[in-house]
């Protein structure tokens, strides 16, 4: 049972953690703060929170859990904020895609309390942002990474591993490490790839056409280029090494692809889309 | 109305195109032929087929309507053994993703009968194939793209638009040379991507890590990765002119996207993701 949470960022992953909780009866008050006012008075009027802070350190301020979930740009910014308004014993937790990067600023400004941090990533979301898109069962069997390191109070990751728990998720340990070459390689991969894919497709004279004719295939695989540019962004800059990495290794795979193609290399062909597909559903079937 | 249908090819698309047709009475009698013998004794099993025919000739003799339905490589035998039973009057159509390599194969071996072919593409489908997977609503509100040229006979044409329009689907013509740029761009480049990334993901140590800390946005963005390698590799050699140069324009994109990210471009990054997600919102907004 948490008695006051707070939430710093109500957004799609802020609102649905408070959404979840409230609804279980697992938090007494939930405060909440962002820096837009317009998602924060929604917030309320959705009485996704109690109230709204004027800040981050007031959110924080009193609260046994404090939840940043901000860009992971904006980390470090909250951190700071959040050190300032730290009660005695509260816990510090984040829903950041990229974990070495937040580590890092959550060492740097949380200076004495660092071991009250937990750092963490629920793998859920949409393409949607914001409170309005949140909904109270978006962890429900989703999985939750916390990568705590060797300073981490034990305690602290027991009450956040608890919250998550508690809202319907399964929590798995990591390393920092291979937290970010594993998410760069499920997830910020695919998402540059299908950023890169509707922008060059847009820039085509005949785009509205291509747009038009384009199947259900096309509708899923481009779905996650709605995502939230900031936060992409954010990623980005905070995986960069991780993820070029990967972006230069994927060009290798599409020259050979290409190369195979222009040879007109059907045996090729045929065993890499079969290898392909055998992953994909295997994968279908463990998860669909 | 059709008297007998003739379905070379009972899958997928073959198997939904009889079932919405026999749902709908426009057809009296439907006749298939595939290479699998157990696909089609489970056709005719599912109702979805009156009969099995012996070879495609077989199934052409005595038919109004002829839909040839397996995969792109596989058209110019078909077409052939259907030439060989083609009654007068009889119309030929495909469902070919890729229509110039289809076009020339029905010249070739379609002889003085050539003008009775429509070439048609139905933009639909899903990641699985097989008569199985074939339903009745699956062209509904879908399109279908016919791409007849000067010497194809208009009566055909109407023909072939009006079992498309009676299943539910909307008719859209379209010059050959278009069909194909604009379906390597929408379609067949996105199946490339999904394919080379599910590739290069199953072929890292930790891949099963990877898979299962994947989330919905990976699933969606992957689910092309299952779809029939055969008919992919097909559509490949088929269009390969379009295909690699769309990969070779889209290794561009990516090197631009892989060097903003290397140099810390995050103007560079947001513009970029700006300008996707509009144009990702546009569509959806059209589409959804």
């Amino acid at each position: 049972m948490i008695e006051r949470l707070a939430i710093i960022g109500v957004g799609l992953i802020g609102g649905s953690l408070a959404r979840a909780l409230r609804r279980g009866k697992h938090v007494g008050e939930v405060v909440g703060f962002g820096r837009s006012l317009g998602n924060l008075q929604k917030a309320v009027d959705l009485k996704v929170i109690d109230r709204a802070a004027v800040s981050a350190a007031d959110a924080a301020q009193g609260a046994d859990m404090i939840v940043v979930a901000v860009p992971v740009g904006s980390m470090k910014d909250s951190f700071a904020q959040v050190a300032a308004g730290l009660a005695d014993g509260a816990v510090v937790t984040d829903v950041g895609s990229v974990k070495g990067a937040v580590v890092d600023a959550a060492r740097e400004v949380l200076g004495s309390r660092f071991a009250a941090f937990v750092p963490g990533h629920p793998i859920a979301g949409t393409e949607h942002s914001g409170v309005a898109a949140s909904k109270a069962d978006l962890f429900e069997k989703h999985r939750v990474i916390l990568t705590p390191g060797s300073e981490t109070d034990a305690a602290a990751v027991a009450r956040v591993r608890a919250m998550w728990e508690a809202v319907g998720a399964t929590v798995t340990l990591l390393p920092v490490e291979q937290h970010d070459a594993v998410l760069a390689a499920c997830s910020h991969l695919p998402h540059m790839l299908a950023y890169a894919l509707v922008d060059m497709l847009v820039r085509r004279d005949d785009h509205r056409l291509t747009f038009d004719l384009a199947a259900g295939g096309f509708r899923d695989f481009t779905r996650i280029a709605a995502s939230d540019p900031v936060m992409w962004r954010d990623i980005c800059l905070a995986n960069a090494t991780a993820i070029t990495e990967l972006l230069r290794d994927f060009r290798g795979n599409l020259d050979a692809l290409t190369d195979a193609i222009a040879r007109g290399d059907g045996d090729w062909l045929i065993k890499t889309f079969e290898r392909a597909k055998h992953a994909r559903d295997a994968y279908a079937k463990r998860r669909e």
